[in-house]
């Protein structure tokens, strides 16, 4: 550890509440947090935490998503984009190469069916960062974290989760080698620090962001990426189905210090003018490849949709909800023909096993409505799910499995059992479950529930429900209250789930509470901005930061003051682990004392 | 029923959104909702519901918490409260009496500990309404809804809750009298609706409210309590620790159509100016009284902080969390006896026994922390709230039992398990449980999750936690938030107990979602109007709330509009439970005529 003075091995992740305001403070008193490193077993392997320092002198580290961002010795200039720290790992192996790559053409961005007025390309908008040519690995073979795991190999980006879950590189290696966890890491993303997706890691979460064909702009979009991975994303998927799409995603790429994933399909479809029987394997293979070669990190693929399962949606309350669902359902029926995706799945395999693109085999007939959960289209597709996962791995391509969706409490825990039986332990990748539908505007906590529950039980990925579920498109605001809603979702189930380390977070926060040290409070927080906001807009004077009660109860009758003098009076005296006998005749005694020191537990204050 | 057109039963409860704005229209288009009422056995039982009007011609029916606030026809003021809804029938069971009444004391606002500089009490603040004298049983009779129960009477309070429930009225009556279900109904506050907590029924939401020592006036706590129960909370908690205690409760009490809880530990403390120690049992009873006669429906009574219990607290993170579990705890080191509530048990029977007021039996010694949660000192009070449960209802006293708190996810069910055992199956009543501890400003979030998972264990009621827990006092929106919050938990814990008729109102809002009714969503949902806005700000225009898309996707990814013309392709043809092969053939069939019609599941739209 570059810094000695972490007492406390938290794994869990927090959020940097923006540049260093918190970081200054009186000499012995609140001094914040910074930005630390833990070193490996080299000099370019260093894992950020955030390191909060409390009051009491000691002080916590906490996992970090935030990036370079948040570390002011680093510049950075999202028109230069990030440093590839990854770059010369990648090269070390050997098995990659440079290649002069798909020229990038018109229709990448939609060009095609831009309209006259305010649609034309934006030159300025192409991304000006360094030069370079996409990588791929040599004669076809497998450059894939999994391919290493399975040889043995453990690689820096292995030690680098390693460090940052706390674990022994071998368990990081043996999880990804089983298939039971994902390192996403593609070779053209070089600017990503490490992460993993396992059930026997911290549970992550991913952001969607991405601009339609109604509103936003690329600007928007790499800032929702920066602000999301600041509060605490694991990952961002870019969903744009708008114009610009491919250099939206260049952007987001280059400045992103987290794995991105993308549904390909939406952008081929726009390629085809949105006329989905016109979409075929090449067009899809081409932006595959388009794709990957710019870094894109996993790819949702919706091949479990095939023909047959069609029609068992018919009945269903609300259809297919999955724009990829969707889109593949009418090009099957257009042509009654089974799936391209399905058809052409392992010429797939070889082509993200070439970039170490992972999978995200996506659930296309995922029930849309509590009525729908868990009926048979849904569960034929995941049978399909499990059979691609098996072909994936057989060409040493990571995989994981997406899932529901809108299911209520007591139909979740069939899904994560299921999947994990039918898809061999594969990565589960949920979105919510929503656990009830009527509550629009609020489907960040319907589906909140539902994700706690089902990554306790083992889902490995959650993805984030912003407020505007159902109804529009997420802001700034909306992204940060989904991904706070889900940095709990997964703490709580990582708390459940028994993480080492886990637990260490919660407790750090409640001995703060407990000692009335607000500003360790503040600081620990998942979100310190508003806390501190929220505590002051009641008691907003300076002094009730270090006042030894709050607003809720006022000086009288506060609790947490009575239980310390009660901690006081028997902590010393009464033993962990004493009989009640042995209790009883501590009290006893300290009762005697009490009175004699005059029946005060705490100062009356008279108001 | 008083409407005919009532199509569904749909239980679950939902929230005006304020006055009738929504309930003019065009013809033929969103005529929103109204309120209406079921009709008992006689003309004055009447059940309160709120009627969604859909732009289809059906409408649906949800249980209304709101009170005569949301009825136009009803001319409510505040400064003469609502109307007693209950009297004749508390009256015409004659076993009741009206009686003097303790005089109330400058004390039981404590004006004793006014300072001179703006505490001197405000005689406008009395409260104006009718002279009444409060009224309780005759020779120390138990006018309790479990005594009538047991006797094998159906009141009309219970036919009430009947209706409301959508069940017969004896089982009401068996729940009740096996002691599985309260229905609060102190004689003195005839103004409640009546509502019944039980497993086998809805799950109900309790608000909190209540001044404290450093802010808020009795109107603002009148104003929390109508808008807590406009957006869906079954009771009220009155917990206010500052000045006024006593007028503040009746201006709530008069006012509400909801049962009001309180804890009279508060207020007995107030009268001894903060001094746990000067408690005595005289001024503990007399406060008792005090608040029976004015008509508060259920009181928290921390009986189960024994003293030797106290001890078992010293090593805990958090120590004593509980207000008034740590006042007791004080009380009891103090004089060194054993607690003069547990003591006084069988006497506070009696007197709550004449008045029909529930016993919400207190957890002075719950968690307040994940390190604490499921110890030794928790449930060795469980064991003791147990067997007072079984004294109070030998006394024939209605009894719920409360629980915690902070308890992470897997040690939830324990909590609920042990409590049902213990108590009987007595009603359950939590306080969240919060899942994790480090999200201060988003527990109603943490503690959401956990009380959608304890309620569909079997938890009867939830109190609600606000986003200021912690950290403040909950102000309006906090309440909101709250509220809604726990609905949503509550609702989503009918649905996995599969409540009959809980699901309609899902059901309803996802064929409206399906069938882009974008008005009908929002009048369904739990707060039309946070709907409504966020759907405006992407799509503002008027048509954008016909259009069938939405601003995620736009008009030509449209999921739902995909899946329609599935949906319309097939359900005619293939028949629900038809075999894989006749669906295949069907599916066949379809594609055919599908390719002959032109390829189209939807119409292209050139942006």
């Amino acid at each position: 550890m570059t810094n000695k003075d972490v007492s406390t091995p938290a794994s869990a992740q927090t959020s940097p509440d923006g540049a260093q305001s918190h970081a200054q403070g009186e000499a012995g008193k609140s001094i914040g947090w910074h930005k630390a490193y833990i070193e490996g077993s080299r000099p370019d392997i260093r894992v950020p935490v955030r390191q909060v320092h409390l009051t009491n002198g000691s002080s916590v580290s906490l996992y970090d998503t935030s990036g370079p961002y948040t570390d002011p010795h680093v510049d950075t200039d999202v028109r230069r984009g990030l440093a590839p720290l990854r770059q010369n790992w990648i090269i070390a192996r050997g098995d990659t190469e440079e290649y002069p790559g798909r020229p990038v053409r018109p229709e990448d961005d939609g060009i095609r069916h831009t309209s006259p007025r305010g649609g034309l390309r934006n030159l300025d908008a192409v991304f000006p960062g360094r030069p370079r040519q996409p990588r791929r690995g040599r004669d076809g073979r497998a450059v894939t974290q999994l391919a290493y795991a399975r040889r043995g190999e453990i690689t820096p980006e292995m030690e680098f989760v390693a460090l940052r879950e706390n674990v022994s590189p071998e368990v990081v290696r043996e999880e990804i080698a089983a298939g039971r966890a994902v390192l996403p890491a593609n070779v053209n993303h070089p600017e990503t620090e490490p992460m993993i997706i396992g059930k026997r890691f911290l549970v992550k979460v991913n952001a969607n962001i991405g601009n339609s064909a109604i509103t936003s702009s690329i600007e928007e979009e790499v800032e929702k990426m920066t602000w999301a991975t600041r509060w605490g994303a694991d990952t961002v998927m870019d969903l744009s189905t708008g114009r610009n799409i491919h250099t939206t995603r260049e952007w987001v790429l280059r400045n992103s210090p987290v794995p991105i994933g993308t549904v390909p399909l939406y952008q081929a479809l726009e390629k085809v003018g949105g006329k989905a029987e016109e979409l075929t394997w090449e067009i899809y293979k081409d932006t595959v490849i388009e794709q990957a070669e710019q870094g894109v990190d996993y790819m949702t693929v919706h091949a479990g949709v095939r023909l047959a399962y069609v029609p068992l949606t018919a009945h269903r309350k609300t259809g297919i909800v999955s724009r990829g669902g969707s889109i593949m359902a009418a090009w099957c029926l257009a042509h009654h023909k089974e799936s391209f995706l399905y058809e052409h799945f392992e010429e797939l395999c070889e082509i993200l096993a070439a970039y170490d693109v992972t999978f995200s085999l996506g659930d296309g007939l995922r029930p849309g409505s509590i009525a729908d959960a868990n009926d048979e289209a849904q569960f034929a597709e995941l049978r399909t799910l499990g059979e691609l996962g098996r072909v994936a791995r057989r060409f040493e391509v990571q995989t994981m499995i997406e899932g529901p969706g809108h299911v209520p409490m007591h139909k979740i825990k069939e899904n994560i059992d299921l999947q994990q039986e039918i898809c061999d332990e594969a990565p589960f990748y949920t979105l919510g479950p929503l656990t009830t539908d009527i509550a629009p505007a609020y489907d960040h906590i319907t589906s909140g529930i539902g994700a706690a529950m089902i990554a306790w039980w083992g889902t490995a990925m959650l993805c984030y429900v912003t407020p505007k579920e159902h109804l529009g498109l997420p802001d700034r605001d909306d992204v940060k209250t989904g991904v706070i809603t889900y940095k709990i979702a997964a703490h709580a189930a990582d708390l459940a789930k028994g993480h080492p380390g886990a637990q260490a977070w919660d407790d750090a926060l409640s001995d703060a509470r407990f000692e009335f040290r607000w500003e360790d409070q503040f600081n620990l927080a998942l979100d310190p901005d508003t806390a501190r906001e929220f505590h002051d807009q009641t008691l907003p004077a300076e002094p009730a930061k270090t006042a030894h009660f709050c607003s809720m109860c006022g000086p009288k009758f506060c609790s947490m003051k009575i239980s310390q003098s009660i901690t006081k009076k028997f902590a010393g005296d009464v033993a962990e682990g004493a009989t009640a006998e042995e209790v009883a005749e501590g009290m006893m005694q300290k009762s005697r004392e009490f009175a004699e020191a005059g029946h005060r537990l705490y100062l009356p204050i008279v108001d």
